[in-house]
């Protein structure tokens, strides 16, 4: 799966008489362009400068839309293409701040030598409060080995750094959780496990990002064994969190009882796999998988799941369906059951629309735009570092799963992302199951 | 050697009539504390409140000084005694921030999925531009063992993070640069050396911090060959750079010819040995040392420096003598020859006092209260990462070093650590250097 989508934004100028910007934004849509935020730059006595954001497939279509704008009459201009998500990311989206300004000899000498030596011994006396007086606490490591970045595949840990940062933007605006990106140059499980372990020290918890299978599984599982932070991986586990959301709203709106319905899920990766554990951890008696890896049919039995032949056995046993397998029209019309739930959730090209999915008869469906993992890691860890756990736990991901789906909207899937509620509302049910499991073990 | 030096904040009330402040440093005077900053906190009619920060030797001395102010009279009350320096350190001194606000979801789009893959690709395609569109050029490792915290010895890598994150702070406020706090749980080389360069991809440079004698040498030697960016041991380098500032100066003092004087180091731990080769680099002649350490005896030679056989023959040799011992008082005023320059720089308590020398027959003396990296590693970095070299050379130390006797007043051993035009001066004088040795390799 490759993502093909490009961001980029016109500067459109055209004549300000009512009616212009419909004539740009069907010439955009003619073609396939897809409008997002419209910003007027100008209004003047003349002419109307508008900066239109819009996704494309590739370049070509760029600047196919670019033309077809230039040639709606002889007073529409593009007078500039802007790439936006480049420009945002010049000279990195993160930077390690001081929270306290250095403006004195004594400011100076509080947070630096001599005054810091107190600090280090008060620690070194009673080292749990490194959690009070340093930044540890409230730290994750984001740790990649570049070798699943996105859709892209094994590009790198360094070509994967935007999306690491971009962990760390939502770590800090979502949570306010300082998150380190760790770029790992090896995906041997020994060395990363090693490698993590000797510098886990400075963090409050790690999140595994962007690691291929099957080798994510092994870290995952080791690390978690041996560190007492909590550690996560977000393609597996964050993933699973927002989709088992997603799935109990869907069968809210279809009518259909969760638990008692036979799941499918069609590919068995990290994400699927992890997906059919969360709704086995849910309750959901039957969960039934399909993959062409042996490996990963061998995974979902030891997970407790049952196998099933093929993709067309999927669609035709069970009441809901979930995809996610990066390949695009997968799933025909023709195999849709009447009343089945449908969600074909890989980006940015589903295994089949949801209005293709609705016309063959599916009760409800949708695909993976509105699925983003954004929704859970950044409250799951607040939740778990405010509890100070040494794990996540299936009962703290349900946690955030039901959290998530109290804060979604009626006949929405999902809720807004930027909905400040969310995050909030996943990190205080994560903290209450940490604390309840806490007591029960003291 | 131990740093006893605490740091309290005494909110004192006083009669609203001038001279209660005389009484009330003079009260702390007499005892011992160190007075820096007075706040005014309140003005009123009848009385007056100051914030009254105050430097002790330990909490004993610091309650004598609450019950003398007490004492002073019925009219003059210490009403709280606060503790700054753990309060700044609360929740830790530094956070991972965005530099990108995330208000609306193109903002998301542009920084995280679908946007980020499109850099991704971008810098797979032309690595060299992860520089430009990731944060990692402007970022900087810190790392320690935790073996040699300060003054205070091997206390572990947790109980030293607050020297970690005060290095951030100076990295964020004087140079821009984003510090990342690295704490390893092992001091073994190999394995130290290991981790390092499994996850150097994501940093720009890396400092190497309080990590203890003799395993800093080959730990930093062997980062530095192994790895394509600047590695300095700041215990070593950043000290050596400074204090060459401040030999440089004291020789202007005292009329004395730097580079012709036979210069004597007492200590040869990290920061000694260290020192003797930044002398040699500078171009002094004869460069001669002593310590109890064998072994540090076989570096001195390695370097090509002069072993001698005690203090007392080196303080007889030498015209300039350094001591980086930690031993309070190791040097006797009878010891002084006639117009030595003596630099006796183990904190809090140096080898001799200044006061003692000069009454001793010294040229010039000083303590190591001024002579603070925090004047070094900021600029030297920032011009390392804006030349983007491969690693910090002599020349370029050597560049920071007389960068940071130009931006010394005259009368003053070293500038002022909160003037921001030495850091910029630094940066700049080790970024020329930089260019030139790079144009001259290419």
């Amino acid at each position: 799966m490759n993502v093909q989508s490009i961001i980029r934004n016109l500067i459109v100028e055209t004549p300000s008489i009512p009616g212009n910007l419909a004539k740009v934004a069907t010439a955009i849509g003619t073609i396939g362009g897809d409008i997002g935020d419209i910003k007027t730059m100008k209004i003047g006595t003349l002419s109307t400068v508008r900066d239109i954001s819009c996704t494309c497939a590739d370049i070509a279509q760029l600047n196919q839309i670019v033309d077809a704008i230039n040639n709606i009459d002889d007073n529409i201009h593009v007078r500039s293409v802007s790439d936006d998500v480049m420009k945002a990311h010049e000279g990195g989206k993160i930077h390690m701040t001081s929270r306290i300004d250095v403006r004195s000899l004594s400011d100076l000498r509080r947070i630096y030598t001599p005054g810091v030596a107190n600090v280090c011994q008060e620690i070194q006396r009673a080292p749990e409060k490194a959690h009070y007086y340093t930044s540890i606490g409230n730290t994750v490591a984001i740790i990649t080995d570049g070798t699943a970045i996105l859709g892209l595949g094994n590009i790198g840990p360094v070509a994967g750094m935007p999306v690491m940062e971009g962990k760390a933007v939502l770590f800090d605006q979502f949570a306010g959780i300082s998150g380190i990106p760790i770029l790992l140059d090896t995906s041997n499980p020994d060395e990363v496990v090693e490698t993590v372990k000797h510098i886990a020290k400075g963090f409050g918890g790690i999140l595994l990002e962007d690691i291929g299978s099957p080798h994510c599984f092994e870290i995952e599982e080791r690390l978690k064994a041996e560190l007492p932070i909590p550690v996560m991986h977000d393609d597996q586990h964050g993933t699973a969190v927002v989709t088992l959301a997603a799935v109990i709203s869907a069968c809210r709106y279809a009518g259909v009882e969760l638990k008692d319905a036979v799941v499918g899920q069609i590919g068995l990766g990290a994400a699927g796999l992890a997906i059919c554990r969360m709704l086995m951890a849910y309750g959901v008696k039957e969960v039934c998988g399909t993959d062409p890896q042996e490996s990963a049919l061998v995974r979902l039995r030891s997970f407790g799941g049952t196998v099933v032949g093929s993709v067309e056995e999927t669609m035709a046993k069970c009441d809901i369906v979930i995809a996610t397998t990066g390949v695009s029209g997968l799933i025909q019309p023709s195999m849709v059951r009447e009343g089945q739930i449908i969600l074909a959730l890989s980006n940015p090209y589903p295994e089949i629309t949801p209005e293709d999915a609705i016309a063959a008869g599916a009760s409800y469906a949708a695909d993976g735009r509105l699925v983003n993992n954004v929704l859970g890691f950044p409250g799951i860890f607040r939740g778990a570092l405010n509890a100070n756990v040494k794990s996540i736990t299936y009962s703290m991901l349900l946690a955030a799963a039901n959290a998530i789906v109290d804060a979604t909207r009626n006949g929405d899937l999902v809720p807004h992302p930027l909905d400040p509620n969310v995050h909030k509302s996943v990190a205080e049910a994560v903290e209450r199951v940490a604390l309840i499991e806490m007591a029960h073990i003291d």
